[in-house]
């Protein structure tokens, strides 16, 4: 491995968080904040940043799957790190490891907290708890390819382990380009939202926040009760918002080269609007006996199933307080999650769509020993080397889910509090059910707890491959 | 598909069914009960079998692959129809639906039960209840093959849909030879068993019923608090030989033939055995404190993880008052289960095996892409279709359990009761945690999900494939 060419990559990326501080620091002073917090994070991000470029500078070596894997994986670790830096200079939180689990939770857009009384919470920090969602909702590294890396045969192997998926590598000769598109779409997208609330009646200040969370598909709020206290208005507007960042953003780009027909045609879209469909379905009926209006049970249901699939996060109501069933409708959805090249986390919906549809051709398999017919997605067969690798990464995930709700088990919590922790951590969600439900935090848990469930988020984040093959021992 | 020949064979089993209630019915004499609901439920039992053998009295027609599903499907469902009659003639269980319940409960040696208050139950009942354990342990079309299918051809599609796994295809020659070794090694071990039992303290009526019950991997005890109230000693004893019976019996196969390097060379038995070592350490380190007794901690540790991986569902103590991280393992080892060829349910020890194997190879291949190396079991390459076979199978199992877990939701239970309650169904175990504990019962449960997980309990039994491609509508 070309240990150098990571270190000045992760050096580039760590001068770039300094910048990216600015915007954070510029929020806490006009509000009159103590801003040095953020001054002195941006001089150490600064400071490593240089001394990593200057130690370590490289020329024009290739950059090959393994570093990129590893550039990847050291990046978020660092950007985390230092970026937790004001949350414990500015004495809000007052251990290191509960920093790193705020920040990794906002890089991987988990929105899980650890914040007991958010509302106490200065703008400045809200900024940045949320402006690292946003960061991190389409990769940090596909906004440094976008912004600094001209080579394409770098660039390649960093978007491949930052946003995995079968369609990166098509992208190869013009990876620059497509790393612009997507965050140009993804900017435009956030600004609209921002207007569709400042329109409204939220603050300029909240629509930002909430805007940069909802295109992260984060979740980090700002008030105690999330969203809730906000007007219907506001609420459908966050929710329909939600549902857009979790589209496959390749819908939007064959919706800019106006190529209307393919982009309806996606299987993967159709099948995630139907699972919505059905779900706030579902979710609305069985709620209706509790909150007796239609229209209040429908937004409830839109917006809770909206959050949950998207893996966002927010919430308008404490939905640990449902009907069993509504909550394993949602518990289902957080495995789920958004489409294949989206921001959003979770299994994937063409992931879960390609293993179901698996299970049917193998059902026919067992009767008809000689079928030959496969899994059909977009009108076209995919290669059983693709829905073989789907299967394997369901294996993987399962080994990665039970090992850590092993190691939750270490604590006294219950059943549910424990299993939808991890569950909500891998998939990127945020709020679980019971003790971790969205009226509740990660507070209560130990170090070593928050420890393991911040890697978790990441693990899922990156899709389990970069991070286990950068930190496992060397498998030859 | 030979509707003729499958009512048939229904027939034989039915006529059979009648046979075997002719034991219960003596226990039930012996003991002075009234013994009539048992002379009813063997009359119908003729009655129906003569009657369908009579009419759809068959040549020599061949059974394939599609007869042998619907032959397994429809014998389990009506087995556990007529052997659900004397629970409900004698009055003991006043819904119908309950009665079959427990009947496939037994069948399917989950042992899972609706009783309240089993000490109130007649001795004849009791016996049958354990009985339907030991039939359905090793399987009742493979009993049926064993004393009465002379024509290979017919018995090979019934013992692969009974006894699914890669192994039988083998045995195709020698059907009727296997399933008679099969039945004369679990008979030889039983009787083993019960005069181990009998040597201790335990009364013989006990030691029978609870050997039926370890022998099949079923778990129904006769008392409120299942084997807690006997002897360190014949904890010990079902201990050891719920582990015995959850080993691959070609292990005892092989050792009949004297090829002990073939045997202990089993991957599948070192996997399994290893599993149980580390929960046993695991889980008596953490009950330690509980019980501050090494000699104590370790057997409650032995017993309950032996119960739990054979999926017997025996108990010393309520685990559900366990440490989470001694739940966890438990709950873990639910869904492994046994060996493949054991009487024990789960996904199998194998099948967890090759996925994990597999999920290495995976992580090889995610950086040497023309890799060509697979998996290895018994010191041999294993071909990829059967590792794909395995994920979709999988896949597969996860579509059920997330289905069951939405029906079961509609009931008003936590979600720990309802989310167990199906992980122990599908999976043949029998307690789940929480109101579904060893301490509980599935009583509350409403018919229709009583029913619901009745076929959960048979889908988990026969490995999903014969009943869905019984039941579901047509697939081309």
């Amino acid at each position: 491995m070309n240990i150098r060419l990571v270190l000045f990559t992760l050096g580039k990326v760590t001068f770039l968080e300094g910048f990216l501080m600015l915007l954070p620091f510029l929020v806490s002073l006009y509000y009159g904040e103590n801003a040095t917090p953020f001054f002195i994070a941006i001089l150490a991000a600064f400071a490593v940043g240089t001394i990593l470029m200057v130690m370590f500078k490289t020329g024009t070596d290739k950059l090959y799957a393994r570093e990129g894997f590893a550039i990847t994986t050291f990046c978020w670790i660092v950007l985390s790190i230092i970026g937790a830096l004001p949350f414990v200079v500015s004495g809000t939180v007052t251990s290191f490891a509960d920093a790193v689990f705020e920040t990794m939770s906002g890089f991987t857009t988990t929105g899980a907290s650890i914040l007991t009384n958010v509302e106490s919470v200065g703008k400045g920090l809200l900024f940045w708890r949320s402006f690292t969602h946003w960061i991190g909702g389409m990769g940090v590294l596909v906004f440094l390819v976008a912004i600094a890396e001209k080579n394409p045969n770098r660039s390649i192997n960093i978007l491949k382990a930052e946003m995995p998926g079968s369609k990166v590598d098509k992208l190869r000769p013009r990876a620059r380009t497509t790393a612009r598109v997507l965050y140009y779409i993804y900017f435009v997208m956030t600004i609209l939202q921002i207007l569709l609330l400042v329109i409204g009646d939220m603050p300029l200040f909240d629509s930002v926040v909430h805007s940069f969370g909802t295109a992260g598909t984060g979740g980090f709020g700002i008030k105690a009760d999330s969203i809730a206290s906000y007007s219907a208005y506001s609420q459908y507007v966050i929710a329909i918002f939600m549902l857009l960042f979790g589209v496959n953003f390749s819908f939007y780009f064959m919706m800019l080269l106006r190529r209307w027909k393919s982009a309806i045609g996606l299987t993967e879209i159709r099948w995630y609007l139907s699972i919505v469909g059905i779900a706030v379905l579902i979710t609305t009926i069985v709620i209706m006996p509790k909150y007796g209006n239609l229209e209040e049970s429908f937004r409830l249901s839109l917006f809770q199933v909206s959050s949950i699939i998207t893996t966002t996060g927010y919430a308008t109501t404490d939905f640990n307080l449902w009907h069993p069933l509504a909550k394993t409708v949602l518990f289902l959805l957080m495995f789920i999650g958004g489409c294949e090249g989206s921001t959003a986390g979770g299994l994937k919906v063409s992931r879960v769509m390609v293993l179901l549809k698996n299970v049917k051709v193998e059902l026919k398999r067992a009767i008809h020993p000689r079928l030959i017919t496969g899994v059909r997605v977009n009108n076209k067969a995919m290669p059983p080397e693709i829905v073989h690798g789907i299967e394997a990464y369901l294996a993987l995930y399962l080994v990665i889910l039970c090992s850590a709700f092993i190691l939750i088990s270490f604590e006294p919590m219950g059943f549910e509090t424990n299993f939808t922790a991890v569950v909500t951590c891998i998939n990127n969600v945020g709020p679980g059910f019971a003790d971790v439900g969205p009226a509740g935090n990660f507070a209560a848990y130990s170090g070593a707890t928050k420890v393991m469930l911040t890697a978790l988020m990441m693990i899922g984040r990156l899709e389990i491959y970069p991070v286990l093959l950068t930190l496992l021992p060397k498998m030859k």
